[in-house]
């Protein structure tokens, strides 16, 4: 936890890690890249299988809880179930498509110029088609419950006003986001090669913890192909309405995340502060 | 989380992996060696273990549970100990036998020529008989409430009809055997050696999030091995009836996890899609 | 877990890992570097993000199970909250600025020598606006069910008597404060190369732990900033009345552990017992 | 998980790890070195603070349930009590005794002869002395609370016959110490150089697995110093009866663990089995 203290004191003679060149706007070249599509079926699958898994949790949490209030998985478990797919799929399909499964992160890894245009648009198009794909799973399987107990779709729960919802779902995408480029940072893996980091677990954590806090107001989005995949195939009209929040919210927060990491933690604001003396590779 | 996009910018001068040959179909040598009856021998005791800590903790909370609805370790506690004993037992034996402790998975590895059809073979009977063990161990341990409580079996539950459970089953096994593929693709431990796999924890995880999703549907198998042990320790008409499922949903689960892992994500489609420029070390 | 052992047998010919020199007293070339200011606002931020969290998980709880005794998070959930909020905020902030997101942790950091006495009152600051902005968001978000339930303060709960939150907060901050000092040890790292210490896994778990534990005694403080900040908030006579308790037992902890570490684990110890032959390097 | 397969296939030309000496039944030299003593401080602190926590936390759930049949952290939070705070304590006390913090553990790693006689009975003194300060430290903290509702003692719960509780004793430190033995292999560090070994994980796991399954039937000892600090300052007739029974099954369950691990797992068999042609190395 002293790392950086430790690191001020010695003398680190040069720059250890090579930051990445930005991701172009357009890249017309990826699309003649067959791992081009293959990231884009992998962003597919995995967020079919995020919200098949995670929906099936909450319907079956509901259908228990019906009976006996006691049983079935319970708030906590609902909030692993989200967490915990996170944690895999980002883990699964890291090396393919880079594991966003989420078109929040996509959008913060673009204006971090991570990705192009081209590939966050395609991304976030086969996300919601997953979702979309997903939560139509669900419903197939279990259709009267599905559509008795709420279809696990995001909406501002009663006793709270829609902007309370926006800012929870702001804050929310701010706390996934920031842990996502916290863990994707290369300055990070360079300096800790003895201490590696397992990135898809915090990830997934991140999504745990905002479940936990946020479920009583929104259900949590922080995810808008997850809160559309759900809108779609419950097609309520106060779902429907609620919608915006869970596609501003995330966005918002996704780039305030974004600003936060490149302009604060990369210390890019040193240069607009030439007064303060600094250690540039710092 | 970017990795893959870093990696397409810079040049990949070759191949920094090495795929190990396919396994042969039959390798009658293997039948003289120590290692391989250690590794039966491993297996049997590890879905031994498996069995009996997870039917004992199912048992456990359903006694608990029918005295006062709150006590018990809940469904959630029940998922858990699926998962974490998953996690524990392929830890300690992926170095003896590859610690699959499922016939599915070994379904899934056999079909990739990870392992030879006799090592398959032997691997599936060593883990039937280790979990019929593990089951009768809960059953000595507690009779009168491991008869009186569901015996911990597996079948589709009342309000689902066979054909969701089958679905349930595959999709499960899917997720599963996703995550063993992703976890033990030789490509990644190439690339990833700053960024450590520590694999059996996100494969004990994909066996916690399915159990949170499919206890309410049919109990969660997605390893025939377990529906099997507890179907001829509990044996009651309606759960051999139900057994058919539990086989067929897990094999082809991890079949169909197999060809996108094989097809999809490694690539090897690439051959049949000349129309692609691609990267051929990606 | 036998690595001591064996390493006693073997002969290590000198120290293998160097220890960093001790942090200044008082160092005002810090003040010119702007890593110092950045590691304030990373330290405000997640304090920040901390509480507003865990409080709202807490005020989420109270709300749901006062309807439905059942529903909520429970205080497992809680406890969850409180511990992996630490966990990803100390691997998101380590790299910036240690990773404290706590008084009592800095204080014990100071009385190693870690961290200067300027940096460690200035983090002590940043941490305890953080914690009140937190606070106050979940505030503005959720007023009524704020005020009404508790507003997440701590304070010494009904049938113990202040001696035992006293105690309580002591020896719970000894087991925090402890991890964090194991899992940053300069040994460590050095000795396990290839054994890596994800340190903010088990920090958080510390955390997790107390929780569980003390929950039902104060409420768990373990953290000033976090005490404080609630107090402020909630602004209750019975909750001032108590706050010393969550500002001396987590620095009376903290300054144990400390001591602990540096003088029996570190075996500083040794040279005062030169009646005893030792191996100096271990 | 094919890792062992892949092996046999290419040719591994010589052992890639040392195995160390065995440790001398009577190692005089050791009583010299403050490397010892501080072993015996730093198992005697780990144990009570595992004590203290775990043991308060099972009285803070009695409390709350018994108001509120569902409030406390439930069974499941108690086996993460326990699981988690062996996870830490092994993580902190690795590097300075081994971080055993159980007798049967020390015992285990006696009979594969990983420590001397001396420092076997040194440690099961150290660790039974910290487990009854830790519960005292309980029964100090919340009196009235403590001897109504059970000490945090184990005994064979009703409805079950001792044999049942040996039985469960015994399998249930069969998994925790043969968790043990694999983790701290030394064969497994040397393969494992770019798939670590977050061994205090998986050793937390199965203590958590454990306590699951065995909870409702003994309470769950595996650590005679647990089951003996608990017995000592709870001070009950019945619990002294069944006191036999967290000192034999442990005992046996490590001894088993370590002939299984040392004998089956480690291929020593092999010698005996002359008519096997075997890969030495593996």
């Amino acid at each position: 936890m002293t790392k950086d203290v430790v690191r001020e004191q010695g003398h680190v003679p040069r720059k250890d890690y090579v930051d990445p060149p930005p991701a172009p706007l357009l890249d017309m070249a990826e699309l003649r890249l067959w791992s081009f599509y293959r990231a884009l079926i992998a962003e597919f699958v995995a967020t079919m299988l995020f919200l098949y898994v995670t929906v099936a949790t909450v319907i079956g949490h509901k259908k228990l809880n019906a009976v006996d209030q006691c049983d079935g998985v319970g708030i906590l478990g609902i909030a692993w179930s989200f967490g915990g797919m996170i944690f895999i799929l980002v883990y699964c399909t890291a090396g393919i498509s880079g594991g966003h499964i989420n078109p929040a992160v996509t959008m913060g890894l673009f204006l971090a110029r991570k990705v192009s245009l081209i590939r966050a648009v395609a991304y976030m198009v086969a996300q919601c088609l997953g979702a979309i794909s997903g939560v139509g799973l669900v419903k197939a399987f279990m259709k009267s419950h599905y559509n008795g107990l709420g279809g696990g779709a995001n909406f501002v729960m009663h006793g709270y006003n829609k902007g309370t919802g926006l800012g929870a779902e702001i804050i929310g995408t701010f706390v996934l986001v920031y842990t996502v480029f916290s863990a994707t940072d290369p300055k990070r893996s360079a300096r800790d090669s003895h201490v590696p980091v397992l990135a898809p677990l915090p990830i997934g954590f991140a999504v745990f913890m905002v479940h936990l806090a946020t479920i009583p107001i929104t259900g949590t989005g922080i995810n808008p192909a997850r809160s559309l995949g759900a809108a779609v195939i419950y097609n309520n009209k106060q779902i429907w309405d609620d919608q915006w929040i869970f596609w501003v919210g995330p966005f918002v927060g996704a780039s305030a995340a974004a600003i936060y990491h490149q302009y604060i933690l990369r210390a890019a604001a040193i240069k607009a502060l030439g007064s303060f003396r600094s250690n540039p590779t710092n």
